[in-house]
């Protein structure tokens, strides 16, 4: 059996080292992840230039395929050319900083996840809540429960799980809550400066998400509480409750 | 009244600049644009380095931001920052090719039209179904009629409309169908080849999504009808129908 594993951080990021740690206790494991950290790109996939492969090495030995792309890039070549069997998981992460609310669309980690739902593999994206230098050990171990999990259960091969971890020490972790993805998004602004050739550029910078007027059954509320969040994503935008009142306005005003 | 206009294929796009010629008749239009194309970024937004933001000229004239940045980050720089009033309505496009089925998630144009929703404005993404030079007069005016159709009807605040026009005379186009997006996905491969200094690169080939085994109802088949699609989009990928069956589960099998 054979799982699939990439991140957004980077093929030598210590999340992905732990959940390589911990999940190659039940299954061969093939790393696959971007050269460079690519936090934020979302599902972006790279259509307009090749993809350089290259075979990374740790400590002398073969760490797995360092691609020059994102995250959604590493999981579609990896399972169409690079894996020498059908993978039967795909893993994403261990994230350093939760994915949640308005964050899950511009997360390569999840993107990673959705990508492998849309080729018909299941999947799991996991962050650990903190952006600090992390333990990931907790983490890695629910990891491995998630894979198991979800292989007991092939109905989801449409689907990828989003699982956002608490920051805490095992025993404080107050339980698992299944959620939606909730709304919360940063308070962003624009940080005007001017650089030494007189051009004006422009850092975001924000807040991370507040769960004020968020609801209770969403992924933010859940971490909040100190609970680890498990979401079912799928690749549909679609706003089905509007699409009724929308044909009818159509049909009656659009001139 | 000021519309944003963006679009994922440059600032210098003949498609930007038909829908400019037409919205500006309704009202102040003002151009916030990728410096360079931008397609398949999905919804990436840029975090680790500065967005460069220049005033770009067209025949002598003021034309518009050029953004050193992805079709999401010229929405929130624009709307927070480079616009010196409120934004009533974003507009991105017109798209040199469609955006239906998983192109959706993949979408540079379709992202910004999510990205102004996620704040609060309305938006409205607009793609003509060729890859060819194209004559984008008739979706550029259909643009126009959208735009007007949003602004009497203030409820969609929140929610994108994603408009992809098929690429023929206007008197062959057979209605307007309110659709949800699609499945289909491009049948894809990678192509392997070596380079002068022996590294290993691939090109993500692939051919246009087919809507063999496509719901009816969904922007693909309209499309493929010769007919408008027009779906309302929103920012949660939660995969609802499966929230309580996962919840059980979760609760009785995950060890």
């Amino acid at each position: 059996m054979l799982y699939l594993l990439t991140n957004d951080d980077g093929i030598y990021a210590k999340g992905l080292s732990a959940l390589y740690q911990e999940l190659s206790k039940d299954a061969e494991c093939l790393i696959v992840a971007p050269e460079i950290e690519q936090s934020a790109v979302g599902h972006a996939i790279t259509i307009f230039r090749p993809l350089m492969v290259r075979r990374a090495h740790k400590d002398g030995k073969f760490l797995g395929y360092a691609v020059a792309g994102t995250p959604a890039d590493c999981v579609k070549i990896g399972i169409k050319e690079l894996a020498e069997k059908p993978v039967a998981l795909v893993v994403s992460g261990i994230n350093r900083g939760a994915n949640v609310g308005i964050n899950v669309l511009y997360s390569g980690t999840v993107s990673a996840a959705t990508e492998a739902a849309i080729m018909g593999v299941p999947s799991l994206a996991i962050s650990l809540n903190t952006l600090r230098d992390a333990d990931f050990s907790f983490a890695a171990r629910f990891a491995r429960k998630m894979a198991s999990f979800i292989m007991e259960h092939r109905s989801m091969n449409n689907v990828a799980l989003n699982v956002n971890v608490p920051a805490v020490p095992e025993a404080e972790i107050k339980g698992i809550a299944v959620t939606k993805q909730g709304k919360a998004q940063p308070t962003e602004c624009f940080e005007k400066r001017v650089d030494p050739r007189e051009n004006i550029y422009y850092w975001l910078a924000g807040e991370m998400p507040s769960s004020v007027s968020e609801d209770t059954d969403s992924d933010v509320s859940a971490l909040e509480k100190g609970m680890i969040s498990i979401t079912p994503i799928y690749y549909d935008l679609t706003k089905y409750d509007i699409l009724a009142e929308l044909a009818d306005k159509v049909r009656t005003k659009l001139r």
